[in-house]
Parts: C-alpha cells; sequence; structure tokens
C-alpha cells in the first residue's frame, strides 16, 4: 500500500456508524490532505439493501451488496468493516487479510470471538488489522495499550465499558427510579435497544474487556473464561445502602493479575501469576474518579507497575465518536502501513499467563440479608462468616425503611423492633475467596433465623486516586 | 534503523527520570524481547557529574562526560534526552537529528520553544522526534492528539497539566491551609522543588499547553503568545466561596478555537478561527470530572467535533511514569521506524490559524469586590457593567465572615450591617470579552464606593459532562 496520496476504502455496513464515517470523511477531506498528504475516498459501501433511506451524504452510486467483491477489489487500499457480528465478517475479513488488504474493524464480537485467528490471516497476508473503534468508541484505550504501555507491566485494567448500563445505573442512583422505570427512560432516549439483553447482561462488556486484556496480556482469550453477570437484578435499595456507605454501584469489566496461591506454586507449576477477567455489578468508592463516570460515558482505569494510575474516559458509543477512531485508524494504516502488529497473538506479556475461574477470585463482598430480630442471630450469623475464613470488615443493622438508613443510630431498629419482627443486616467483608464466600453463603441458607439472603455485591478496592 | 533485533539506546540525562528509565527497561527487559523481538539496551549514558552517587542499576561503565560522543555514536540507535532546559538540549538534538538519529525527548522547554526548529532538523535526517513523555508524565494525550484524533477538528484542550499546583490548590480546597502553608506541605513531600517559581507562575504548563496546541491545532506558537497566571495570590476565601457556588478552583492550561468576530471576518481577511492559549486559574463546575482530579494528579479534557469529550487523567510527572512514557514511544520508534510524523511543522489543522490575543478573549468571569455597606452603591456597581457590555449571570451579597456564606441567607448580611460598614459582593458574568471585563475594572475602580476589587478569576463553561 502507498504512504501517502490517494487512500481508497471499501466500507462494509452502512448503520449509524458507517453514515456517520461517510459524514466525517467528506467533512475533513481537505483538511486531511492538507495535513498528512492522504486524499481518502470511499470508493465502495457494501450493504445489505440497497433500497434502505440513507443520509444524502452517501452517495447511492457507492453502494453495492457484493461485499465478496468489496474485499478481492485490487483498487480498495483498506477494508473497513462496521457490519458487527460474526457472519460474514469473519470470512470477509479473512479473505481480505490473507490478500494483503489492511482492514479496520469497530466489530467487538467477531474480535472478542476470533481475534488470534483473525490477527494469524493478518500475518499471513503481512498487513495491520487495527480496531480501536471496537472498545469504547472515540475512548483511545487500544492504541495507548499497545503503544504507550508495550513496555509497562500493566497490573489491572477495570473500567465502565457499556454507556447503556452506565446510563441505567446512574438514573437509578441519581433519580432513584426503579431498574424498569431507568431502563425505559434509556430507551425513550436512544441509549438503550428494544432488546437491551446483551448490554444488561453484560455480554457487550465481555467482549469488549476480553479485547483489551487479549492486548493488556498478551493471551487470546476464550471469551467462555470470562465471567459475566449483569445488572438485571440490581435494586434501588442497594444502591442507596451502598451510597451511604460511601460506594457508588456500577457495571465493572475487569481484567487484572492474581498472585497464585503459594500451595498452587509449588505444586510443580512455575506459575507466578494468572489473570482474572470478570463483568459484574461492583461497588466503587466514590471518592475515586470512576464512580464518578455518568450518564451514558465510559471509562477504562488503567493500573500499571511505572505508569501509575491512568483513567481515559469519554463517549464509548454513537456514530460520530465511534466514527472518530475508525477514522484515527485509517489515517494510521495510511500513514505507517508494515506488518501486523500481532497484539492478540503470539505475545506473552507475562510469563505463561493463566486465566483464573471466579471461584479462585479474590475479592471483597457486600451482602444483605433479611434475619429474624432475636438474640443471639448475628452470633450464629457471624459463626458462618468465620467458619468459611471470610472475615467481617463491617457490620450495619439497618431499620426496616431504607430512607431513615442512618448509620450513627443503626442500633436503634433493633432496639424498637419487637421479637417477631424482622430485621436488615449488611456486611461488608474482607478480601475473601469467592468459594469461601459461596461457602458462606451456603452456610447462611442452612440458618433457621436467616430468612433472605436480599444481595450479595463485588466491592472494588483501588489505591488512593 | 533496523525494526526489530537489538536496539542501541544512548541516553542523554540520568537524574530521576533517567534513572527511573534504566531500571524499568533492566526489569523489562526480558518480557519487551518476548514480547516485540526487540533488544533494548543502554549503551551510553552522558552526565554532567561522574562522581554524582547514583541507583546501582546504572552502571559506572556506562556514564560518560562527552554528550557530543553520544549523538554522534554510530552504533547507538536511538538518542534519549532526559536533561531537560534549552542548552545543550537543543544543539545535541538538532546534531543528532540531522545525522538521521530518531529522537525521544521529555524536555517540554526545547520542544515549546524550539520545536518547529527541531522538527525541521527531523525533516531534513528524515528520521522521528517523538515526545510523549514531554507533557503529562504517563498520560498519552500527546499519542492521541497526534494519532487517534488526527482526522478530528479538535475545538478545544483543557487541563490539569502541572502537579505541584493540583496537589497546592486541593490542599488548599480539602483542607482550609492558605496557599504558603500549602506550598510548604507540598515542598516537604516532594511535589514541589525548593524554588517552586517555574511550577506556581504557570509557566511550566504554558510549555506544555503550546506543545499540545502545536499539536491539535498544527500551529507551531510563540511561547510568548501564550498568555500565562500563576496561583500566587490564589485566596482561601475565594476558593470557599467558588465551592459554595459549585466551582472548584484548578490551575487551567487551554487551547480552544475562538470564531473571530464578524466585523474582523469581513474586513478583508479570510479568517474564519482564531486560536486562544492560556494558562490561568479557572473556576470549574465542580460537577465537572476536571474538577475531581485532585492532589498531584494531571488530566487532559479534549473537545473534539466528532470524537466529542475525552478526559485522560493520571501521573503527570515523577521519574517512574515519565520513564514508563519514554519507553513507550523508543518501542514505537524501534517498531515502526520512518519519517518524521512533523506534527509541529507545515500541517494546518484549521485553515490560517492565528493566536488571539488575551484582550479579544471571551470567558466568564467571576469577581469579588469590596463596598460601602450604602444604599445606590449597587446600582453605581451595576451600571459600571452595563456601559461596558458586560452582563451580570449571578451576585451575592456576603457576610463579613466567609464561615457563615450561605446562599439562601444572603441578603441577612446587609440587613444587619451599619451604614459605615463594608460588604463584599461577587459577581459571576455572562462571557464578556477581556477588553471589556478589564474596562469594567476600570470604571469600578473610579467609583467612591467601591472600596477593594479583590479578586477576578475565569471561570470555565462545558458542555454537559
Amino acid at each position: 500500500m502507498k504512504a501517502v496520496g490517494k487512500i481508497s476504502l471499501g466500507v462494509l455496513g452502512c448503520g449509524t456508524v458507517g453514515s456517520a464515517l461517510v459524514e466525517l470523511i467528506s467533512a475533513q477531506a481537505d483538511d486531511i490532505y492538507a495535513n498528512t498528504g492522504i486524499q481518502l475516498e470511499v470508493s465502495k459501501i457494501g450493504v445489505k439493501s440497497l433500497a434502505k433511506k440513507r443520509p444524502s451524504v452517501v452517495g447511492k452510486n457507492l453502494l453495492t451488496q457484493d461485499l465478496e467483491g468489496i474485499v478481492s477489489d485490487p483498487n480498495i487500499d483498506i477494508i473497513v468493516e462496521l457490519m458487527g457480528g460474526v457472519d460474514p465478517a469473519r470470512k470477509l475479513l479473512t479473505k481480505a487479510l490473507e490478500n494483503s488488504k489492511p482492514v479496520v474493524s469497530a466489530n467487538k464480537e467477531v474480535l472478542a470471538k476470533y481475534g488470534s485467528e483473525l490477527f494469524q490471516s493478518a500475518k499471513k497476508g503481512e498487513v495491520q488489522l487495527a480496531f480501536e473503534a471496537s472498545v469504547a468508541g472515540a475512548i483511545p484505550v487500544v492504541r495507548t495499550l499497545q503503544h504507550s504501555l508495550l513496555g509497562e507491566p500493566v497490573n489491572r485494567i477495570t473500567g465502565i465499558l457499556n454507556g447503556t448500563t452506565n446510563y441505567i445505573l446512574s438514573s437509578i442512583t441519581e433519580s432513584g427510579m426503579n431498574y424498569s422505570q431507568a431502563l425505559k427512560k434509556a430507551q425513550e432516549l436512544g441509549y438503550a435497544e428494544r432488546d437491551p439483553s446483551d448490554d444488561v447482561s453484560g455480554k457487550d462488556s465481555a467482549f469488549k474487556i476480553a479485547i483489551l486484556a487479549s492486548i493488556a496480556f498478551g493471551k487470546a482469550l476464550d471469551i467462555k473464561d470470562v465471567y459475566c453477570e449483569g445488572i438485571q437484578s440490581v435494586d434501588l435499595e442497594d444502591i442507596n445502602y451502598a451510597r451511604q456507605m460511601g460506594y457508588t454501584l456500577k457495571l465493572l469489566a475487569t481484567a487484572e493479575k492474581h498472585s497464585l496461591k503459594a500451595q498452587k506454586k509449588n505444586a510443580g507449576k512455575s506459575l507466578a501469576h494468572a489473570i482474572a477477567v470478570r463483568v459484574h455489578p461492583a461497588m466503587v468508592p466514590s471518592q475515586h474518579l470512576l464512580a464518578k463516570v455518568s450518564g451514558s460515558y465510559n471509562a477504562i482505569y488503567i493500573e500499571g507497575a511505572a505508569a501509575g494510575q491512568l483513567m481515559l474516559s469519554g463517549r464509548g458509543a454513537g456514530g460520530e465518536p465511534t466514527a472518530a477512531a475508525v477514522l484515527g485508524d485509517i489515517l494510521d494504516l495510511a500513514r505507517r502501513p508494515g506488518r501486523s502488529d500481532g497484539h492478540l497473538e503470539n505475545t506473552s506479556r507475562i510469563p505463561k499467563v493463566e486465566v483464573l475461574p471466579i471461584d479462585e477470585l479474590s475479592v471483597a463482598y457486600y451482602l444483605r440479608l433479611e434475619v429474624e430480630d432475636s438474640p443471639g442471630v448475628l452470633a450464629e450469623v457471624a459463626k458462618a462468616f468465620g467458619e468459611n475464613q471470610v472475615s467481617i470488615r463491617s457490620m450495619e443493622q439497618l431499620a426496616k425503611n431504607p430512607d431513615s438508613f442512618n448509620l450513627p443510630n443503626r442500633i436503634a431498629s433493633s432496639e424498637k423492633s419487637d421479637k417477631k419482627s424482622l430485621a436488615s443486616l449488611i456486611f461488608i467483608t474482607h478480601i475473601a475467596e469467592e468459594r469461601n464466600f459461596q461457602a458462606t453463603l451456603k452456610a447462611l441458607r442452612s440458618i433457621k433465623s436467616v430468612k433472605n439472603i436480599l444481595t450479595s455485591l463485588r466491592v472494588m478496592d483501588f489505591e488512593n486516586y
């Protein structure tokens, strides 16, 4: 591919992002030419339907249903894939790369599931596969991990990678709606799709953290190794309790190094670290910058050994921000053509990495129980924790009405209530192993005076920020 | 330069950052080799004094006082300049670049003052000059502007680019110290140097915003065009008032597009935009993410036309974070050698850009006055604003004791105080031209019952975030 001059683009897919890209290139082409000597031209746009109404800037003469024809067109310099989904994206990208056509893709699903395979194709074709737009829209997290932090030992990446769920959680937190009301509002405003299941289940975030973990830890992850829990059962009460205890509830996607336990290290294996990759609602200290990213914004927080704590935030979705990221990748490929950087294959940022099963995860927990308000119950409950090696950091006993929940007066309710009534207990544990916590839950369920295990949520701890 | 294999580094300067870099490379060399095929080797380290005590990882046999010898050594692949200051860095970098040696520099001063000249040298030598570490330590803002946002019309960059002053302002805001106490504490903790003048005067931030503006707006700025006001006269009272009015005081460095006024556009010139580049204390809405970046952290907020709002934050200084940024640049140059990207020369992101003189700036203001507490004074003061085309957004009349300042009761003090006493007035204006605001100040000074113009500060406005 030529380094400067005219660059012909073959765009696959012309939905929101595709249209925004065509518009952005049309608006910026002159400035880009003046700045870089690159003359961008959208030559063909592959679409499913020729009949669909599109913005006027999308020239009808560019549209074609022959997607295969685009990836094999010798006059096209870069393939820009904005279709999403696995089929037919996977086949088209493989063909393009193996025929030595560089690719820019915004497709999180195909990269999360088949990134490793696609990077083999890029290697075979000796071209690059760029994918900044596949994670968090315009936020330059892929480039930061691939380039700025290439020499950096990354300890943790955690972030808000889905704008829909952050919008829903922010609405619940800030205006006291319940989950269904907040979801409905998000749908009305266009932040959530009619079928929001990929967002609210955490699946969308799981694709994205799998991609980021692959870059940061040099391991092609099997998407099945990403533990995934959504926000569907999030309760306004817990959000309120969390807030009063100094936490804000966020759906976090996290990839982090975990030291393997000594006995495992000594069991004839040379592993020093495993990575844990997971998506779940998490209580974030309200003073942490991540807790303050609200509405439909995304943010990624990175802890590096030398670089320290970094946070990148901004618009994580939408036509224009995603198109901006795609354009950045196109210009990068056009200016610095060359072989694949191959970040999803054969690199190994930490020696012999393995993915930690969720039951070996160590994290702090928030737990809300409903118990009989009678003497001796707390002792029974505490015993269940202790016998399972889960240490309690703090406990609060609550009045029944969450509005009157007031930490300094927390004793009042149990004194006032009569013997037959129920009391709510909230525990925050020290860091414990998931399997021990699950065993604690099991033990609690067998206690007669424990009436309900209402909620358990993970609590994130951070270095000072 | 070879694309992979052994890369010999010649390091100029071995202070905090130099030592941290040598240490980081020594710790990461094996992983870097495994990931990239690049074998980094520090071949020579140029220093002023051979006698100075250094960490043991800095091999004595590598040290030399012959800096010229390093830049002309044919066995050295990349020059890493960590000396700071203009002399002898400018001469050494020019020589290295013109002899086709790629350079990584962390030197904000030489880049802000002579960047344009150095990029000409890089062009002549057909090599790259990388400088991520010159602005905001490990925060990848240079790479983001150069690559991710290359096709993006950037409207504004504003940020906290100096950790010392952010630490001082945060200490004043959070613990009620005065300026000298906060400065002393910062010095004790090593956040401020014994002579803090470059930091507190805003000069350090001015170098950095000049570099960022050069990239984003494609114009080599004369550092003299950067308006610069420090934090030396910041008053605890104003910080407290600001907080109660919903603002947090930050030292912001800003570069933004300004539309030129219609009459100027029609006066035979074809200019559509000018850029304003400035450093000054600013009142930031407390709900904005920038207001929440405290302590010694840095943050850069970017408003792009398509990408939307982005914020990057993290450790903006210190040996390790800066070394991490330097290492990222070294690996980038080693992996993708080639001609200079030339971002500080001959590019013109917006057509025919000019730098707006500060008196043509339009911004909102905060103004605190001490006036005679007598009837008619407010009318006189309001007239001074009105006659100078400065429109008032809000006005508060204060009790003398700032601790009792309470917006809902703001009328009380003037009713209680007797005729001879003084009252404090705080105004926040709508966006006004700097020259009109200065004219207002002049008019206020001529009013007999205006006893003191205590403080004026600029107020930042943002799109929702």
